[in-house]
């Protein structure tokens, strides 16, 4: 599992007083950011071998401007071509306040080949370690 | 079923050149805006009496700089507190051309009750004219 | 001089329930890619060859979800390697009401040599009937 | 004077690969909220009692997604109903690397009685010991 705090920004507030819901989605990006840099050493965005395909959001509590958050981030499950990640944003002192729970889904894309791709082996033996476990 | 067109900002487009993924979910928000608007006259968020419990997106394009884009909007499924949103975004001199597709669940909550109650009537003869035809 | 009307996103609005300073400097940036492509046919901002010196807005005005407006943009002082522009962001239905007045600094640059350079002429004679009139 | 790190989100970085020049005014935000915060113990941005009269910011230097970066704020000039704030942001392993330079403008604000006023003794008693060191 991956641990990455946030810090909720003012501009992450909107007219309702609570952290926007598009917002939670750059909260999980930032999730796979410490993902692909902490696994395969990738600060370059332009260097992910994957595609975003999907990703959806429950949100359980309004988070607001004092929180202190922490994204968490497992792999679920594993295709041929593509895999799961999921997200849980939890209070950073009190991990049974879960503010919002999410899902997106990871397609492996060959650029030049312009179509979907097997996932490498060296990538799937790196991510096993973060499966969620049962 | 609402169409409102959109303008991708500059600011919109992240490293890879595209719409970035938490951007959609704006342009869905936008859609949501209409339907308030449109339907209830409502412009002041505030007003709102529903919550956002739920949203999801499917990526099917990238959407660059230069696209002309429209985002449609229906009612979908409608629950006894809650209802369902569907979107699809699409090219604004294409319908055939679709970017993305997405569903979000709005429940209906008294503030000063905190908790769910049922959709009032008003809204939902409202909103049935804005269901998806099959 | 330019106008570009723009559409005040739900997410633009911060929780004091009005646009969010930063926000202005992302319709200033409308502006300039309205610029660009009006002037120079320029979609792709990889081909803009100047690069963004400093800006500066003064806020006369809180915008509000509801209001239309509209971003006006001129050419400045010009210099032998910079130029000016200059916005003003007003009320789509009566120009007398500004909400906002702004000023950037543009400075050109060859990216290969790593330095600033002169303004090139065909750039210099596109501009001049972007000037703001006395 | 205040240190605040920033966090460079992988949704700062626009097209162009670096932080988006809207983006610092961003940063210069999360300053003023330090400032509020650590001075005032104000979390709800709705108890500010001054409002940005101007803002601007000069780009020295690139901000990449890699890069540590922290935000120093001082406060500035301090006038009868007015005070600036200014902002560098520097680099956190090495503070002579200077990405970028701001200034800010703040009135006091009645909003009962809609004018400007003058600064309370008690705001001013505080922020004289956040005035830059010549």
């Amino acid at each position: 599992m991956i641990n990455k705090d946030i810090t909720v920004r003012f501009r992450d507030i909107d007219s309702m007083g609570h952290v926007n819901n598009a917002v939670f989605f750059t909260y999980f990006e930032e999730g796979r950011k410490e993902f692909v840099g902490s696994l395969f050493n990738i600060v370059e965005p332009g260097d992910y071998s994957f595609i975003l395909a999907s990703i959806s959001c429950d949100f359980l509590r309004p988070v607001k401007l004092g929180n202190s958050i922490t994204l968490q981030l497992w792999v679920g499950d594993i295709g041929q071509k593509s895999f799961d990640l999921e997200y849980s944003l939890i209070d950073k002192g009190d991990e049974s306040i879960v503010y919002a729970k999410g899902r997106s889904v990871q397609v492996f894309f060959d650029y030049e080949k312009n179509k979907t791709v097997t996932i490498p082996k060296y990538f799937l033996e790196k991510i096993l370690g973060l499966r969620k476990r049962s």
